[in-house]
């Protein structure tokens, strides 16, 4: 077994820190308890056990090809994704009037990142498409919805999304791709668009192509840009396929990790995809999705769908490392103990640097877990809350953790990951051990959905200033609050976490007073040091879930449940205080001081 | 060009921070002063940046293969070497006796970051053929070193050093290659060694194996290993070769970076290798280095050496992966710059946050530089000083600082490889930009030659306890001296760095006695600790050289020279004090209080 699935881990989080049982009272989610939540799980882990993890290795020796304008991807891709759309996992959280389970992302978040653990390049196809599907929930007409979504849901067609272009990553404003109203109501899309996640496959009957493209006459920048539907093959009214639509996929990429998700370049009508070619007039036959040059706002509800997807891959490649290192410490047997307690060299696990790299990357791994949960909870009351005024409390502290749960579980993934080599010494510089194939998938996710400094930058703009710090400020209450629950217990643990929690707040506290105070003064010095204000909240943010964590495991041991695995816990917070949170004061510095020197510094000399 | 060699950064720190002059006036090293120093690195940049950068891309690309027992480097890398022998850039450091060109190591450090930052893989031969010379120079009979050194100083031949066993890793007290004495008074070698760098390849005439063996009857352990001389190809007494050994290249090993460095399994005495099948008796002739049972004595020279070069090897890595995201940032235009300074899209080297990750990268880069210039100065003075008592203080912290020139430059150059990849976003995953290369080059760095655990256990056991501190304690008094400096300057910059020294002297002194006080009773703390110690002190012995740096670029400003490169160099190390000093603190608290977690937790959680 090369994964097994964190199921007391992620049911914990649930049940403490998400509150499952207060989701299951919301309307819609009558039936989301902990029973089924549990249920779930269960299946999803044997599932992404059994057939999705063995594939995992297989992808990275083994990569998706492209010949002819068709990739063909790993050998068992195919069928593994016919069995994850039959099994309705594709469909997890979306809406039973389109064949979904209507389940809440507090559940449909851990089958994600179980999913990702397995196999990070096969569940890239199925983030994509969930954004998709986002994209046509918000935005699409009636008959898009209808045409496309039950078939998308069923994991029969899969979905892409076509932002970048070459001189367009990061600055949208940038992109040129335009679309041609014909005289039917469609229009006809021209461009190249690059680096698309599943751009091509052969996993799915269809493929359909979310694009950003120019209308004539459209405002410049990001305010002129729409979003279309483009499908591989076109669609007839009955939803039976016809025609090679006129986009084709001219290459892939060869990349560090991630290898068996291929990452395209398509070319929207160039009039040499398949049997378009005869036909008078390339163009690529796109439809409208909702509003004229609207297509960004669109396209955002896409991106935080998909950026917190991608904070669960940082969770979830994370998790699977630390497995892998664990494993071979307990296997790898090098040098007598340091204390003497042995006689002969023993497993090096019980070397204390190693004890210290294997509790770096478990406290990492769980507390972006429980931060991640929590932060679908809020998602689900926003969404799905009778009352307004909770709905817009929960959205707002929503959308102040994605850019934490994007940005910190990712720029985490990458620290633990390369533990994980650490661990194996000079084996684990070897590609068949696989702990190098986690470390370079990993290095992709602080960059696809928005760099960390893009993160950063709503953090710092969207997310503090717009509304004058309220949102940080009320997180800042937050974990005073766990800190005061935290103060009341006699243990070591809780007092170290306490007075670590205190001192991250302040320090949180008087940067979120220092970025109010200079925003508009002085955006060289706040935008210099919003990096490091997002991995400084982020941890704070983190610790604050793990100290309602040890709260919540002090409690279960006192009543007695499951003492070996809730010591852990309490034992894992302690370990983050003290070894994590000590991060945050540094970061502090550097934001307030830091600045002056990055301002002065001649343009040449960077 | 996609590499330029630093002369000028180098030159500084040799004249303002390693003393070159005074290193000019020991014995030995009459001819070695600035002059010298600049007419060999001018030359070394020539053939480094001309000659060698150009195949590194080629190395990762197409890396050595092996077929049949031989192993074949990438083309053009034969006759590159050919061209490193004859401009005798093999021989700089070593004695004049055998051929070399007798250079302090304050110069020829400069030239290995050299050879290293244009390719990494290639200088891996040079580095190990240098650890062979060192051994065969400090243990080898008078026979044995005018056989071999001067056809290793001329690089004709080139050395290996093997040590690491499938069993034996960190843990050399596990070897079990063993060697048994011949009436000629030669050795038959039996076993299988594993990592041996360039243990087969097709660059050189001859391959001279040092390898690490038991005698009969040797002691358990440590104790028990001899040092052996095993060449690929019997030598005659004249120096001509002979036939084949019995010892066979069985295959190489499929890695993350450093491709094009073949990693060898080597197997001794199996019969198998070449003409010897047909012989009675297999068994590598091997020739004994020094006494019996003194070889890790005498291999802890070379890794001594080797451990001072691979910290080379992660200045080097970083030095290019800078050079690189640096000319990238240049040129890529993406959003307009958050001060509105200019109308439109920018190169984003205008965004803070490029400009902060640029500065993180030429800051450390540097800053190790220095460092590791200052430390070669110190084991130069420790060989070449006339007074004994000033070698044995100069030794003494050249014996404090490998550790942290190899700990602390490779950990640094992963973060710095990393933000490489991260200023050329999307394009930093796509391996032909070549920034991934770096960072999977780099990887390796802080696992050979001793993991970081291994240089942070001799920072605590030899290089901490076993004085009493007192060598810790002489390095606090120079940071403070060098704090005093700064305090009576009146710029910002110096001001800043006169503190953050400091407050990471105060927190390095506080670990010290913590340390000293435990390091009996409570082996484990301190162990749990020892990488935290060691990240500390090398970003204090940085910060220290970077305050020096620091003064001597005022002065030489205020003096009128190069103004703007002087002028950088104030700002790259106001940039590291508030940058990188500032989390020091955070790792003192990490040490003191970080162990009850890791001693808390049950094995069978971690």
């Amino acid at each position: 077994m090369t994964y097994q699935a964190p199921v007391k881990d992620m049911l914990f989080c649930m049940n403490e820190l998400a509150g499952i049982e207060r989701i299951a009272t919301l309307p819609g989610f009558e039936d989301a308890g902990i029973d089924t939540a549990q249920a779930v799980l269960e299946e999803c882990a044997r599932f992404t056990e059994g057939v999705i993890a063995p594939l995992n290795a297989a992808g990275d020796r083994q990569p998706s090809w492209w010949q002819d304008g068709r990739v063909t991807t790993t050998p068992g891709f195919a069928d593994a994704y016919r069995q994850f759309g039959e099994g309705g996992w594709q469909g997890l959280q979306h809406p039973a009037e389109f064949g979904g389970q209507a389940l809440p992302r507090t559940i449909s978040a851990a089958c994600a990142e179980m999913l990702n653990s397995a196999n990070l390049s096969f569940a890239l196809c199925a983030i994509l498409t969930d954004g998709a599907i986002e994209a046509l929930l918000t935005a699409g007409s009636q008959a898009l919805k209808e045409l496309y979504l039950p078939r998308m849901i069923s994991g029969e067609w899969t979905g892409t999304m076509n932002l970048t272009e070459p001189q367009a990553g990061s600055d949208l404003a940038l992109v040129r791709t335009r679309a041609e109203p014909q005289r039917d109501g469609t229009y006809k899309v021209f461009g190249t668009k690059i680096f698309i996640t599943y751009g091509d496959h052969d996993m799915a009957q269809n493929i359909v192509h979310l694009v950003l493209a120019r209308l004539p006459g459209a405002p410049e920048g990001v305010k002129g840009i729409s979003l279309f539907v483009v499908p591989k093959f076109l669609v007839s009214a009955d939803g039976t396929l016809g025609e090679r639509n006129d986009v084709q996929c001219v290459s892939i990429e060869h990349k560090l990790g991630i290898k068996a998700s291929p990452t395209a370049v398509l070319q929207f009508g160039d009039g040499t995809a398949g049997s378009i070619a005869d036909r008078s007039g390339a163009g690529a036959i796109g439809y409208l999705v909702g509003e004229e040059n609207r297509g960004l706002e669109y396209m955002f509800v896409m991106m935080n769908a998909a950026r917190y997807a991608v904070g669960l891959q940082g969770i979830a490649v994370a998790e699977r490392a630390r497995q892998l290192a664990a494993a071979y410490a307990r296997e790898r047997v090098q040098s007598r103990p340091v204390d003497g307690s042995l006689p002969g060299a023993a497993p090096i696990v019980h070397h204390p640097d190693v004890q210290r790299m294997l509790l770096t990357m478990r406290a990492q791994t769980e507390g972006c877990r429980a931060l991640a949960i929590a932060a679908a909870a809020a998602g689900d009351a926003a969404h799905a809350h009778p009352q307004a005024d909770v709905r817009r409390r929960e959205q707002a502290l929503y959308e102040f953790l994605v850019p934490l749960v994007k940005g910190y579980s990712t720029e985490m993934s990458q620290e633990v990951t390369s533990l994980g080599v650490q661990v194996h010494g000079g084996m684990g510089f070897i590609e068949e051990t696989g702990a190098a194939q986690h470390y370079r998938d990993a290095r992709i996710l602080t960059i696809y959905e928005g760099t960390t400094a893009i993160q950063a930058n709503d953090l710092v703009g969207r997310k503090t200033v717009r509304d004058g710090g309220a949102v940080a400020r009320a997180f800042a209450e937050e974990v005073a609050a766990v800190e005061a629950q935290l103060r009341q217990r006699d243990s070591d643990a809780a007092q170290a976490m306490a007075q670590r929690l205190a001192v991250g707040r302040e320090a949180f506290l008087e940067v979120v007073d220092w970025v109010l105070a200079r925003f508009k003064s002085d955006p060289n010095a706040v935008f210099a040091g919003s990096v490091p204000y997002l991995l400084l909240t982020g941890q704070l943010a983190v610790g604050w879930q793990l100290g309602r964590s040890l709260l919540a495991a002090e409690d279960r041991l006192a009543a007695g449940d499951d003492p070996a695995f809730m010591r852990s816990k309490i034992t894992v917070a302690r370990f983050y205080a003290d070894h994590i949170l000590t991060r945050v004061p540094g970061l502090r510095d550097s934001i307030v001081s830091g600045s002056e020197a990055i301002v002065e510094m001649a343009l040449e000399d960077f």
